[in-house]
């Protein structure tokens, strides 16, 4: 494939390059040059369209899409217990892979490539991501005060998933482990899933310091906040994806920061859910690479990352007071290359080398006009709709706004149909 | 017009109204009600869309659209007077007026019927509304500490856009004044404006305590807060359209709330430029009639109303540290109703009697799927591509997506020629 004649985001070094031509073989970017003197089967006029590192969603709940909109405007606990747990208990198979392809098609349209999912029935998430050809990073939920399945049972779950699809689907599947969080397991089981976790992946996914609640309660309980307990087990010693840090204190930020050691910043959710304001700007001041997600669309209420690297930006210059913290560029690096790391993938910028994960914004839109800075229009103006086509792993997975691998029409049909199943259980 | 079988949002009740038909008969909606026995030319299939009071954007400067994404990550005051304030100079009437116009696209494509605009050249702001089919409350920016032209001219040129304008466009025209703020006026300006006030519209609209430096100015050069000066000065005896109030104090909350004083709220400006968390919540909490706006492009940089709402609702979550404040309703009612009152106009809900200013959402959208809450997903995962009609005083401005008074193509191009042109200057 060859894009010719487009605008690039070299997010690393914050610039834009100006008509090159970006020449796509199997699933990585060869050569990225000025009138690339190629020839190719499928080439793509991009004369009006920026290239940009497909965005990677670091922590969501894809199977959750079917919960949109069902339960908002309550207290986090009351929304938890009250209506999310009971019809999750609800949920079938089918209902999770119905609903992880519902959240497929929302992030293909917003440019989504990759994600970091932490749900059940992975095996169906893992052949939904087959499917979609996105690329996914898939973590099994486990914990043992989480009612049903058995801890065991959860572990082997775990080990199949690892053996039967770790690096499956050209390597755009990858599996590992995603202990809820410390509040639902106890210490033994933590320190078992260690093991775990060295056997499959050798990365872990996990909830800390959401809430003050579930910090005061560490304190309460272990006598040491939520990632302080975690450091002291030997959990941080593996790469971790450690979703929210919302309560993440300075002395914290010093234990991880020389640590493989990944927050997600999920702003729509920590503030949809008054779980807090994020301490971003001190995160990055210290060096961590701080990455970017939606959560599940049951606290979002949407998968859409250009709305959240919008939302990550302004919410942190009025937390910061001052307008030039957190800047564009820097949301867009959580969003790219602060992921790709995070999750040791070969993607998040455009560059000769790099998987072939690219979305191409639509310039000729109301929001990128005029043309200003485009590094600004990404941020605070674009829209999702923007969005015009998403290569993942070479492959082109929309064009001009149609979906190239799912069927939305279809999907939407039986998502709808799904939730009305549910209502009636 | 007959729009069929369509879902309503009752806004002022909350409630979603079932399979309705709503006849709109010249610019009013004559009757709601289900299977109507009425026959008309134009029929619209209601069935998969939910119709809503078109949204009204209390407070946005619409000329600055071409200065989109042009000076981001600045703060306020080197945002405003080394960036903004050296380039505006530059705009002539044509570049306002095709600044206009793309807002005016924006805003149609988001499903604004109304907005409150303050800037210059308004004439020529007249003359776009009367072509985009769009409802314009126009207000002339007033201050005799903003250089040219001289006060007099100011209030002449209110004066002629008063007896030119106002009640033009089958009554889709007001025209008030609009000091800009108390900080860019002296004493005699403002007691002056009193008059003009009440010569044309009765109303005002002003920019009051956007910043925390607003204030403390005030504090030394008047010895009184923003809106205890313009208390004092009899400046809230008529209807003030306030913008921003960031800074309000609960003092000031209780010397307005009986007054017909009405605080826009324009989150993304006030987070963007880190002015600061307005009190919203309190200010809901003492019956005042908040209302909701985007402020102008270079400052939010879109003049999307739906993403308006969502943030308005998430961020008060966050700041009352409570998911319950500041619900989905309530923010809808801010974009609809409370602004109706604020500018006196007829419209802001679908009820017998009132204007046909009405949106048509997309129920068939992945943010809309599974339809569960349906005021939930207005306020929290619907997206301005969902928005599908439009129509303001009984007409059509865009259906299914095409705008049908305003050629977006030929105005976005026009719009980049006026930006090139002026960077050239």
């Amino acid at each position: 494939m060859l894009i010719k004649n487009i605008k690039a985001l070299d997010v690393r070094n914050g610039k834009i390059l100006e008509k090159v031509d970006i020449y796509i073989k199997d699933n990585l970017i060869e050569k990225i040059g000025q009138n690339l003197d190629i020839e190719d089967e499928k080439i793509i006029d991009g004369s009006d369209k920026l290239a940009v590192p497909a965005f990677i969603n670091s922590h969501t709940h894809l199977g959750m899409s079917l919960l949109r909109n069902y339960a908002d405007d309550y207290k986090l606990k009351e929304w938890l217990e009250d209506k999310i747990w009971p019809i999750e208990a609800k949920l079938t198979p089918d209902d999770i892979y119905i609903g992880t392809l519902l959240s497929m098609v929302e992030m293909i349209k917003s440019g989504t490539a990759t994600f970091c999912d932490m749900y059940y029935e992975m095996d169906r998430v893992a052949e939904a991501t087959e499917k979609s050809g996105l690329r996914g990073m898939l973590t099994r939920g486990l914990g043992d005060l989480m009612g049903p399945p058995s801890p065991e049972e959860r572990f082997a779950d775990m080990r199949n998933l690892y053996k039967n699809y770790d690096g499956k689907a050209n390597g755009r599947i990858k599996i590992f482990p995603g202990p809820h969080a410390i509040y639902t397991s106890t210490d033994k089981f933590l320190k078992d899933t260690i093991s775990i976790v060295k056997e499959c992946g050798n990365r872990v996914h996990i909830h800390l310091s959401e809430t003050e609640g579930e910090v005061e309660d560490a304190l309460r309980d272990r006598k040491m906040t939520p990632i302080e307990f975690c450091d002291s087990i030997g959990f941080l010693d593996q790469p971790t994806i450690a979703a929210h840090c919302t309560h993440i204190t300075d002395k914290e930020i010093d234990l991880v920061k020389d640590k493989e050691f990944y927050p997600v910043y999920n702003p729509t959710s920590n503030l949809k859910l008054a779980s807090g304001f994020t301490p971003v700007k001190k995160m990055l001041d210290k060096g961590i690479k701080v990455c970017l997600g939606t959560d599940g669309d049951s606290s979002n209420n949407n998968l859409n990352m250009v709305e959240e690297i919008h939302i990550a930006s302004i919410v942190n210059k009025a937390v910061e007071k001052d307008a030039t913290a957190v800047k564009a560029i820097e949301v867009l690096k959580m969003a790219t290359i602060n992921a790709a790391e995070a999750f040791g993938i070969n993607s998040g910028e455009i560059k000769e080398g790099k998987l072939a994960d690219i979305t191409l914004f639509n310039l000729n839109s109301i929001n990128f006009t005029p043309k200003n800075n485009l590094i600004s229009a990404l941020c605070y103006s674009a829209s999702s709709e923007d969005v015009d086509t998403l290569i993942v792993d070479g492959k082109l997975l929309m064009e001009n706004r149609k979906l190239l691998t799912l069927d939305e029409k279809e999907i939407i049909k039986k998502a709808q149909e799904a939730m009305d199943s549910i209502l009636q259980r």
